[in-house]
């Protein structure tokens, strides 16, 4: 699979701590795991010419895997409804952690995608839910993360398709942290996990989690449908 | 109920053969029969400043209905977003028939809501697939109109929450007629029918559905969600 | 509406506890908040003759809930085939905690539905996922209930129509609590709280979520689907 | 993927045309096409000892397919009660055609199941709504088959998880024709098409959906849940 990991990655130049933990980005840890699973991944950021998704690297992209935070309203809204159409059109996309605000995931759902947080070193349990769902093979009942940034519910989302993962965190919020869309021909996986302070991305279950998203996101092996004006069956007549 | 029914109006300047169907415009026909029903309808339309949709407008309706075709782009985004935020803040939308492609409902989906369609005095059935739901009450087992446009899958929506009409069509099609979607505290349905050039609004069926909508996408009786940053249980400690 | 509340009722024959929190037994408790809301109710219990739900009893209600734990297996299992039926024709059903063991949820689910628990006196939070439905009309961000029995996923069900409440437990899990299906022509709502050993049934928000169950599980205004040999459209020969 | 093919074997027993069509039996042709796919297929038929389904055949099947329509009655219900269990711990479930009046069909889905129907050598259309399901992979707009038997709405099942294929008959009804359920840690899948006077398995489509059905019921690669009493976080105490 053809893997683009695209991060805002301005943490990473701002605080030693998220670098010290993420030393070739959050986009190059995730690149890396992937690329050990076989994947051809290649990574952009939001600094680039075009955030480094120019028509080349989106054409060439089955699955894009998205983490923003500070600066959502940076990323120019061409671009944004560039990838939107290549989401509609069939390309994956894995939408992870604060990326819940990025311009590209709010468009996609419809919804203010708004939520609870809180950052206060908590224990985080995200319990599978659908368990036959290829996105948790391997997965045993739970991940547990020692410490995360707690999200809470409500979490202003469409129903989502499937709800693969509920996570509970130590100070009393649950948050539906593992849910499947499909959006035109391409699917949708949003993944809660991965506060830039947190060591999140090493995790094995995490990394498990992703690296299964990124199959089950696969685009699908059809033409497109076919909008507009329709032929009718022989016996009915246009005017 | 307090009601309000948009249209676009514009057909039934141009048109004789629609302002002989709808001599009072599309939505004067369908305030009428409402009114009936009991609820407080008002009418508003695309040239009355801010196409009638001020914000006293908005603030008291609890259910918008919106039909609209040929001039899905001359509606100001600025009133498209007041639009949308009421309706993620509680307000029931019910959209009609060539609404599918208006601002306000792609907005809502995150999709590009194409379809097929095919004008050819083609017989519709509107076949019940969801018994059970209020917005069929009163509805046999399919609603049959002599004479519509064609509208055929496939149809570029998320999958709805609830499906509750299908439709077949003469010349070869299907197509989801009914939906029902929840938006942040908001219900949207999308109901098919309604081409300007048929009577499909005198139509008793056609105007129970729109009633029985009318009542299920009323606003709940709560307050909205609370987001951002949130207290814990007193045993943890914020950072 | 015409509610009946069936009731195992042998806890609070066995268990001074649980008599002195339900004198009345949980169904006289359900029953009286029921009747203050308005609504026609009357109880029926394992030990009466056809666990008091005779052909009669069942034609005549509307709406149908259901408290059940120790015995299961005594309920006869021609009895829960006429349930089935009735809500299969369109009789609303509102299984309530332990309830989800039943003849009549598991024949309605097709799942095993059996889930993870724990008797430790926990704390639970039930979450509010959706909040544009009937069900939380009136229902602040959660209900806090001090002290419960835990259940914990996996929940055994088919993924719900509707997912209305999440439950957050003190101990680490977390659970479906408030889950919609529709069966046939009729609705089933579940809903998690009410161990015996304490005063749930007590809760004014718990009241309120059983009743707003109550008018949202009502049956459909129409006739029942029709199935068979079905006529065609005067083109179409039948061989 | 270890495939069984279950099949009733009745008609081809009787019918003259139906054997005309399928020499080798239903089973023997699905079979065949599968095994060119690359999977390891064995048949099982309703006269053969335990109707072919011993428990060693259970235990190494990952994917069943299911054909029955006279006999459903004949089906042991010891039988079908290891299948569904089977189902429930993971093994994929393909129902087709007539089999939506099956047992195992029925238990899982808790509804009535039943359908209108007709014989009139009407054409077929499956619409494909799903366009990035991987079971369309392959697949064009819709599949047409010139003549089908007819099933019409209502279709009593379940709203599915996923409606894939939307049929459309040329007498006028419209039916729900490629459902995707989840059942415990298994996965189910209903396909429409498949009367016994037709040559549909013969049709290159059919195939291929029935094939990609195969891979999408595949297994998780995970434990079962563990249920029943559960440890907590070591802050709660159990009583």
């Amino acid at each position: 699979m053809n893997v683009t990991v695209w991060n805002e990655n301005r943490h990473e130049q701002k605080n030693p701590e998220v670098r010290s933990i993420y030393p070739d980005g959050i986009h190059g840890t995730i690149a890396g795991f992937l690329e050990e699973m076989g994947h051809r991944v290649q990574t952009a950021t939001l600094d680039e010419p075009e955030h480094g998704l120019t028509d080349d690297v989106l054409r060439s992209t089955e699955v894009l895997i998205w983490w923003g935070h500070l600066a959502h309203e940076e990323v120019d809204s061409v671009i944004v409804e560039k990838v939107k159409n290549r989401v509609l059109d069939g390309m994956g996309l894995i939408v992870l952690h604060s990326g819940h605000f990025s311009k590209i995931f709010k468009s996609l759902m419809g919804t203010g995608c708004d939520l609870k947080w809180r950052e206060a070193d908590e224990k985080e349990r995200l319990w599978v839910v659908e368990p036959s769902h290829p996105i948790v093979d391997g997965i045993g009942e739970y991940i547990e993360l020692e410490k995360e940034e707690m999200y809470g519910e409500h979490f202003d989302i469409p129903a989502p398709d499937e709800l693969v993962f509920m996570s509970w965190f130590e100070g009393g919020e649950v948050f539906r942290s593992g849910c499947t869309y499909k959006r035109g021909s391409g699917k949708v996986f949003y993944f809660r996990p991965g506060h830039e302070t947190y060591p999140t991305y090493h995790n094995k279950d995490i990394q498990k989690v992703i690296g299964n998203a990124v199959r089950w996101a696969a685009p699908a092996d059809r033409e497109k449908p076919v909008y507009g004006n329709a032929q009718p069956l022989e016996k009915i007549t246009v005017k």
